[in-house]
């Protein structure tokens, strides 16, 4: 998509109307119809990045019965989900301030299920027996961190696969939950 | 510093000299006088904060000699300077495209360092049997990423001192460096 190309590249303040409507070989005008202001075409990025991140970790933590399988799988999906959409997610994250408080507001409100929907599982595995957590929320924390991050420093060309290193990601983050190696 | 708080607040490209001098209040003439461009005050910015960081690494990696206390303090030290300077490394992080290619190959060629400290960190304790790690360039990459991500997120109104948030992630860091909890 041209915003989010001319964003990713330049940033949304170096980014006219004008540039996206060059890389979309359109007019500004025909831009306008769709966006009628570059903060629209913002707000439509973060929406859909948002969705898009939280439907694939829903999915994921439907697919597992097993807490220490379910969160292996939630952390391998959220940070590959991250890897394989690095230029939306980092447009996203970088260019919140971008828009309006209100909408900042709806944006911030929508992230907080990605920590809850975490923090519901460790309390689950720890209830269970499988997890060996002292501070969850610090565990949140930590792993929300570590997954988002993905977006600022992937490149397609480094020496792993969104895949491999979510399975990296996911190994880990079950030592940090105090996971014996005998069952990661 | 006038022009580190025009940036974090409203990023590098919304911010103009007048902004930073009237901010300063000095007239943008004076401004010129210290830094003929934006792009020299950015660069000088990202000088100071790498190597401010830097010296704060080293000295925790020099103050211990047990391999397991020596990671949790280089870990508590990077991640709580990022809290404590974290508009000062957002600033450095987030535009690092508006500095010339040039410069901006010298400050990922010093960023390695960062790396590779944890990296030698990691194979000494390995070799002395205090960590237990399949993967070194993975739990480099977590580490780093982790405590660099701090700056995105971290505010001084959050429930975590940055000495706080620096005790939390050295903990979570050795059970990623499959430190037992009672060596913990």
């Amino acid at each position: 998509m041209a915003a989010l190309e001319c964003f990713a590249e330049n940033g949304y303040h170096a980014t006219t109307t004008r540039d996206i409507a060059s890389r979309a070989e359109l007019s500004p005008a025909a831009v306008y119809v769709h966006f009628p202001s570059k903060g629209e075409l913002l707000y439509s990025l973060s929406k859909v990045g948002h969705q898009a991140a939280w439907s694939t970790l829903r999915n994921a933590a439907g697919s597992e019965a097993d807490p220490v399988a379910r969160m292996r799988l939630m952390v391998a999906a959220f940070a590959s989900w991250h890897a394989r959409n690095y230029r939306l997610a980092r447009v996203v994250l970088y260019e919140l301030r971008g828009n309006s408080e209100d909408r900042r507001e709806e944006l911030v409100r929508f992230r907080r299920r990605f920590g809850e929907a975490f923090e519901t599982e460790i309390e689950i595995g720890v209830k269970e027996g499988a997890f060996d957590v002292e501070d969850v929320p610090g565990v949140v924390l930590a792993i929300l961190s570590l997954c988002i991050d993905v977006a600022r420093w992937y490149s397609p060309s480094g020496p792993r696969t969104p895949t491999e290193l979510g399975d990296l990601y996911g190994e880990l983050i079950l030592k940090m939950l105090g996971v014996e190696k005998s069952a990661i």
